[in-house]
């Protein structure tokens, strides 16, 4: 059953991230990554976490602007041979500083750079969406698997305190018999000409960024796997934003429980919101999956008692992820959110498309 | 155009409603009510609300149950000859101390009332939903322009001061070019023998009740009439409360301009929610429609700015809603809220539970 297997995970997750404070020995030396991408999330976001960082350290920049990567390589003390373009990326294989490449490119080139990097036997973390089609999903997780390196998904929520919190109380029935989840995220896209919105590097829009957070939330909010997706596009096609890709589209999942997530992106608004009601009361965040300042409430009919988590065993829950893969390949388990997790959501946006275009209900579960 | 129609309604509507403050001499004796179903709503609610009203007075009651009529009439000093029931209810036409028929009764029986009210010779305010179909709207409004008499539906919305200031902040740009409306309603049922849960009775479920709200509140958000609808119901068959009519149901309406709203009503959990979203900012209420203590934010990512709306004319929304029916029998006006705008609202429920019964989008423009 999936509940039980998603329990599961979640007991695995609390036990992989506590492992350093709970038991093991002093830890060996840091595992190197690389970061392949040196736009505002790889460079922004990513490369400062390693301070936060117990068990990873940076290893390695690859990147197509060389005085970018030289510049970002000598602010970090990385030797000038751990600076790669795309052109040598393959050369990695003889770096033993790396062991992990972490993919922060396009959407639609992920599936490219994490099978090279498997092929050059290095474990791969890959940002999400975790790539632009179930096909790729699949590609991805059999070079891996034929490499013998481990592949995660960058879903950074499950790392972050108060999404783990709100797992918790939604699984131990704080709000009772879960009936329905409202989850909506999006922001106001300003340039035309930002990648998300062309086609052929982002694979999609909205749905294909905020759209995962909506999507991953539903399915760890409820712990249940959908059977069921029944979804609708709206965009403006005269908003220069959107000649390529959609700006908002809504889906209604369907669970074997009854449960109902009714989900949402889009690239026109802002939006941060996670929802859980059940028949006793409901959980609440807004925002919910931000970088940092998400707050949660309970309530039977509202916001009325709002819960501060407890700190989890990592830092921030970017250290807790980069982390969480480097123990993963240390101990040889799998990270709670792998590839197979990935291509489940691929599998999922596909049929969200799929629904939204053909105007009907699509079936997740095989039944006619 | 409906926008401009819409807007002309709001103006008119503050012109009616401060009509007493604004100039009016010294009003005529109030008009009196006769109020058909002593329930919850009827006695519970309306009654006392005849305390803050300046043009209404209570000046009869129609019950199935002759003590009860009898302990109400006594408790506000109406005569005997004042008190009916259902079978008397038509002499009611010659009771010249009653104007006008307010009806309070289970929404299956409000063409009933409100025909045999007009018959009467009296003016209508019908609860909403206003009927259970769109025939029975229609032999309603025949009926009272038959007979040259008033009929307005129980909208209280329409005067409440926080739903009016949010109109009046969506219309004036406060949050942009509208692009998104999300509103729920819902609220746990609890016994399955009450009578919005027998569809003999209500007609349907949770649409019917609270369901009204959402869309009514998705209407005057953007001030605009939905072209298209999609919908999707889900009620656990098993759960002894929902043997005959819908728990939940959500449906999404495309507008004109490119709005859509995204709806939602349910019986399994408590709801009370709108947040209009913008391409400059939002405005949000939770609680939204509630009979008070409702709540609004202005803002750009959420509820960035709590706003008091200025307090409306009247002491209550429910002593506006009176007096504005009250008023336009005076003047001759045709109330703000009238059984048109009950009627395009059936209309719309009509399509949401066919578009949820048939799994396809439903046109409201007589598009293909």
């Amino acid at each position: 059953m999936d509940i039980g297997r998603r329990d599961l995970l979640l007991s695995a997750a609390a036990l992989t991230v506590g492992s350093s404070a709970i038991g093991r020995a002093a830890p060996d030396r840091p595992l190197g990554y690389a970061i392949v991408g040196l736009g505002s999330y790889g460079l922004g976001v990513i490369i400062p976490q390693f301070a936060n960082c117990t068990h990873s350290r940076l290893a390695a920049v690859v990147s197509g602007d060389a005085a970018k990567a030289q510049r970002v390589a000598a602010e970090h003390g990385l030797p000038a041979r751990s600076v790669y373009s795309y052109a040598n990326f393959d050369t990695i294989r003889d770096n033993p500083d790396v062991d992990i490449v972490y993919v922060c490119l396009p959407n639609s080139m992920h599936a490219e750079y994490t099978i090279r990097a498997a092929k050059a036997g290095k474990h791969v973390m890959c940002e999400k969406p975790m790539a632009v089609s179930v096909a790729e999903c699949e590609a991805m997780i059999a070079a891996c698997k034929k490499a013998n390196r481990k592949l995660m998904i960058g879903y950074r929520c499950h790392f972050e305190p108060f999404n783990l919190e709100a797992m918790r109380l939604a699984r131990t029935g704080a709000a009772g018999k879960i009936r329905y989840v409202r989850t909506e995220h999006g922001f106001t896209q300003g340039s035309p000409s930002a990648w998300r919105l062309k086609r052929a590097l982002a694979g999609g829009g909205s749905l294909m960024d905020m759209g995962v957070y909506s999507l991953q939330a539903a399915r760890y909010m409820t712990g249940e796997e959908p059977i069921a997706v029944t979804a609708r596009e709206s965009t403006d096609r005269r908003d220069p934003r959107f000649t390529e890709v959609e700006d908002m589209i809504e889906w209604t999942l369907e669970f074997p429980s009854g449960a109902i997530a009714g989900c949402q992106s889009m690239y026109s608004a802002n939006q941060n919101h996670i929802l859980l009601m059940g028949d006793k009361g409901r959980i609440e965040l807004e925002p919910a999956t931000r970088y940092d300042g998400n707050h949660m409430w309970l309530g039977r009919d509202g916001r009325e008692r709002e819960v501060t988590p407890p700190a989890g065993p990592a830092k921030t829950q970017f250290a807790g992820q980069l982390d969480h893969l480097a123990q993963c390949v240390r101990s040889g388990r799998e990270p709670i959110v792998s590839g197979e997790e990935g291509l489940r959501d691929m599998r999922i946006v596909e049929a969200i498309y799929r629904s939204a275009r053909e105007g009907r209900t699509i079936r997740l579960d095989g039944r006619a």
